[in-house]
C-alpha cells in the first residue's frame, strides 16, 4: 500500500494532540457537586489503573478536588455535545450548569464526588499527587472503580462500547466516531485456512 | 432536551477512557530509527505546551527515548489503520516495522529523532522527567516544536486537520472520526439577529 506523504511545515510547540476525549468531569458532592469538561484527560499507566486530568488552577473545580482528592471522569457522547461545550465555557462560580444543561447525578460507588446519570462511563478517582506544570496543574489519580451502562452490555457482559456514540474533540471542533476500521491484533491475525478434505 | 440516563454497574478500575490517539511514536536517529504505537498520550498543560507517552519498560523503544531524552508522537490518519495495529504489536528488535509496513522517516526541525513522512502532524518532544508508575513509565515532555502538512493548510494558513481523516481508538477498536458536531464555543454563540429597518 501506498500511502500519502506530507510535506511539512514546523511551528513553535502547541498542544495540538487529537482526538481527545472531551469528558465531563464531576466534583465536589452529590448535596452540591459541580461539572466542567476536560479534554486533558488520558491514561498514565495499566496495572494499577493510573489517570490524570489537567486543570487551571482558577478554574472553580480545582479546590473542589484539591481539598477532597476525589473526582470523576465521565465519558461523554454525541447528545451531550452542547453540555460538554456548555461546561467548558462557563463557571460553575455563577452558573448552575446542571440546571440549565439538564444533567443529573447520582452517588459513586467508591469516591464522595458524584457520577453524571447521562454519561455510559463513569471512572471514578482518587488523586495521588498534584504536578504544577505551568497555566495547568495535573491531577495523578488512580482510577478505584469504573461504572458501566447496564445497558450497553451485550449478553456476554462485555460493554459494547461502540453502541454509545462516544464524542471525540480534535483541533477545537466535537466529532462522532465514524467507521469501525479494526480490533486491536487485527494486522497480523492469521485468516482462517479452509480445510481440505483429504483424500 | 432529554438525554440518555444509564444505569450503572460498578467493575474494578480499568483504563477506558475513550476515544484516544493511536499515534506512532518516533525515536532513535534518521539512520537508526525505530516506531511504536502510544494511545497512552495526552496534553497535561497548555502554556508551555507540555504532553506524555507512558511505555512500558520492557520495550524496544524504551532505553531509546530514555537516553535520547527525545522522541517524535505523530498523529495518525485511517489510511494508516494496518500499521498502527501493527507498530504496537510488533517489536523493532526483530522486525523491521518501517520496511514491512511501508513507512518513511524525515529529519526532525528541533530533536534528533526522525519524524513520520506519512503522518500529517509530528509533534517534536524533549524528555523532562519519567514517572514510574507500575506497568508503565510516563515520558513528560516538553512540546519542541508541531510540524504541520503544508497539504493541509487553508488559504488563511490555518491547518484543516478536519481533512487529514484523524484515526480513534476506543476500548480495543480502531474508528474514523464521522460527523463534525459543533465547534468549540457553540453552545454560549449568540445568534446573528435580523436588523429591522427603522419606520
Amino acid at each position: 500500500m501506498e500511502y500519502t506523504k506530507y510535506t511539512k511545515e514546523s511551528w513553535k510547540g502547541s498542544v495540538i494532540t487529537s482526538p481527545l476525549p472531551p469528558t465531563l468531569v464531576t466534583c465536589g458532592t452529590v448535596d452540591k457537586p459541580n461539572v466542567f469538561t476536560v479534554a486533558w484527560t488520558g491514561i498514565l499507566n495499566t496495572q494499577p489503573p493510573v489517570t490524570y486530568i489537567s486543570v487551571r488552577p482558577e478554574r472553580y473545580s480545582y479546590n473542589l478536588i484539591k481539598d477532597s482528592g476525589e473526582f470523576v471522569i465521565n465519558l461523554t457522547t454525541e447528545e451531550l455535545v452542547k453540555a460538554v461545550d456548555f461546561c467548558g465555557v462557563k463557571s460553575g462560580k455563577n452558573t448552575d450548569k446542571f440546571k440549565t444543561m439538564n444533567l443529573t447525578t447520582q452517588d459513586a460507588f467508591t469516591v464522595k464526588a458524584p457520577i453524571l446519570e447521562q454519561s455510559p462511563v463513569n471512572i471514578e478517582c482518587k488523586v495521588r499527587n498534584i504536578v504544577e506544570l505551568g497555566t495547568h496543574h495535573m491531577f495523578i489519580a488512580d482510577i478505584t472503580a469504573v461504572d458501566a451502562a447496564i445497558e450497553l452490555l451485550d449478553k456476554n457482559g462485555r460493554l459494547a462500547l461502540e453502541k454509545a456514540g462516544l464524542l471525540a474533540y480534535s483541533h477545537g471542533e466535537y466529532f462522532s466516531l465514524g467507521k469501525k476500521l479494526g480490533s486491536f491484533g487485527f494486522s497480523v491475525k492469521k485468516k482462517k485456512k479452509h480445510i481440505k478434505n483429504k483424500k
